[in-house]
């Protein structure tokens, strides 16, 4: 029985995409690059299985336990429909390969975070199911490269193509009409800069945002400085971008990151009628940030922390391996956690009692327990991974394993 | 004894300054656009007094009772220096008249608002100044236009500039080097468009912005944004707002004025680090803003409604007359009033029960009292008016006459 499991990560922007200029075959207005953070922490997990002869004539998915419609026309449809044209060419190539690209195939993709966090899943998601479905039908192993898988997992979900690969990761806008080189590409691997930590402070929000999907190309109709941004900004900027993570350089990483936030957000209050992402605790955030970085520029002439907003009000902050624990304990003082935090780098932070000299005390108030409602400490990770066919979620019977406990 | 008192009004921009070229003049990046406010509700008050053969040999200044100290150098200092120029040129040309232009004066002014409600003073305080030194000096009968005056205002306080004339007023960035062409000019006058109103929500705040000044600067200094919006955006926006004035198209008025305000923020936010004027209480009534326009264009294919905001956390609401009643009470609905609301246009609003139909109730939240911790209703208005020596703050020995109460 033909089956596989993998699982892939999250990926934050430090360069963001916002707008797209094909809706339907997903091609961005401008390229972006992010970081893929750890799957120790944050991961999809998918398995898929192929159907052979089975009861069942068509594909089926479960998200979290829970079957969902693979709807006709939809992404995950579009991207099942493209991986088994290329399963297809390297069976019309060897007629000894078992012919899968016909069969039906079931998938259950599960997350290790909760949807309630607020985090995008849908990058890891995706990759997940492409990675999956590439081992399943042997894809990388008959010549596929992961530039190419990227173009797939783009359409399924955007920014998925960026988690196709671990580390530093570009995802080049491309210029053709069909999108064949809108594709990830490895800036570095996360070898290259292993020190890169991430801290997610997931930020509490009672009411619900404007979906990316839907707020991009109301940005790309109404926003006169989005075209500015893209047109102007964003490719400069891309290349300073990778230009410091080359140099391992996190002041230039931290500038850039901290100023592409400021602009994808102007850009989004630029929209009509305009589009808030950040709310007053994730504005608190940025001037608790600007304030470290203030004291560690006087005193040690180089900044500590970038912090970067995607669309919504949680907060990433990156920062090198030697610093998290100090800004994560000023993090603390602010913003408690009712439940404590664990730390999972066994730092064992507590929150900051004595303040560096010269920081603002005053700089935010302490908020209230739950303002900042989790705390996750990851840090750069690597791409794609596969699992033995004992972590996979479906049974011998094809059906999620969960359904049965 | 030569002697004047003058109110002037405050102004709110509907296309906003934001970056000067010249910090010392005061010359701004963009032109700007606004609505001189009544000054039946909110006002500046100035009177001055030349001190003739006086014990006092210097310039004195009391604001609201206090007395502050006029800098050398200062922008008071260089308004005055300004106006006794002018004064010095007309009394060379008429040896008859009294030279007062050598002799000190003591100036009295006072703001019948309170400085705790985030209202900006400086565009009134220095217009009515202007126009109270212009009337001490007899500037104005003596041929100096209202745009000369703007030019002085200017220095003091940029936006006062457009405080020197009533109904719709454009202050032109010029582009001479020495400010010369840097003036207002008024569009329309209040009687072309005397149905315009506006209601000021006062948002409270607890910690303190960053000044306009500071900002302004940083925002020319670091945003890359805000240059495609002075050369781009503001010339065409000035020329749509100028023909919806002169239409009294209030919808082509009310999305100019949506768009700008928006579009001021993103550069704000596209500053490093970034400024924030708005907080969640301000985004909630853009929100709320949003959906009634939403159904009246729906209902009535109009806009009933425009918000706008300036360097801080209130709104200010522009709608016709025939509207304002409407807006009002959905506005109390959501932002209870501890004191109730006390209308002086006798609307005798009350907290709208029954939204219109289709009408999303749960757009916002219901606020808690004092979120919105006063609301001010006034409507266009005049420009700087000249009162009654009885009126004046002075007393008769050129002390406030407050400090004898």
């Amino acid at each position: 029985m033909a089956e596989a499991t993998c699982t892939a990560a999250v990926n934050i922007a430090v360069v963001k995409y916002w707008g797209k200029r094909d809706t339907s075959l997903i091609l961005p207005t401008n390229s972006s690059l992010s970081v893929t953070l750890s799957q120790d922490h944050l991961r999809s997990l998918t398995s898929a299985q192929v159907i052979e002869g089975a009861a069942s004539s068509q594909d089926r998915l479960w998200l979290n336990g829970v079957e969902e419609e693979i709807q006709q026309g939809g992404r995950t449809e579009r991207c099942l429909s493209e991986m088994r044209a290329l399963r297809k060419q390297i069976e019309d190539k060897d007629s000894s390969l078992p012919k899968l690209s016909t069969s039906p195939v079931h998938i259950a993709s599960e997350n290790n975070f909760p949807t309630a966090a607020g985090l995008a899943s849908s990058a890891s998601g995706l990759s997940a199911l492409i990675a999956t479905l590439s081992s399943l039908y042997a894809l990388e192993a008959n010549g596929i490269s992961v530039s190419d898988l990227s173009r797939i997992a783009r359409q399924g979900s955007g920014s998925a193509c960026r988690s196709m690969f671990g580390g530093f990761v570009v995802w080049e806008m491309g210029q053709k009409a069909d999108g064949s080189d809108s594709v990830a590409v490895q800036v570095a691997p996360r070898e290259h800069w292993p020190t890169m930590q991430a801290l997610i402070l997931v930020v509490s929000d009672h009411k619900k945002g404007t979906s990316s999907t839907s707020g991009m190309q109301r940005t790309v109709a109404t926003s006169e400085l989005l075209q500015h941004r893209i047109k102007h900004v964003v490719p400069a900027r891309m290349a300073r971008m990778e230009k410091a993570i080359q140099a391992k350089d996190f002041d230039a990483f931290a500038l850039e990151t901290m100023t592409d936030s400021n602009q994808f957000h102007a850009v989004c209050l630029d929209t009509e009628p305009p589009i808030f992402y950040m709310n007053d605790v994730s504005k608190a955030i940025i001037a608790l940030t600007v304030e470290i970085n203030r004291i560690s520029k006087q005193t040690e002439n180089r900044l500590k922390v970038a912090y970067t907003f995607d669309a919504g009000p949680n907060a990433v902050l990156y920062a090198e391996e030697e610093d998290v624990k100090d800004v994560l304990e000023i993090v603390l003082r602010y913003f408690p956690q009712a439940r404590g935090f664990e730390d999972p780098f066994g730092l064992k932070p507590v929150a900051k009692d004595t303040l560096p000299e010269g920081f603002n005390d005053k700089v935010i108030p302490v908020f209230e327990n739950g303002s900042v409602s989790r705390i996750i400490h990851t840090e750069v990770g690597d791409g794609p991974r596969v699992l033995s066919k004992g972590e996979s979620l479906l049974g011998a019977d094809g059906l999620p394993k969960s359904l049965k406990a």
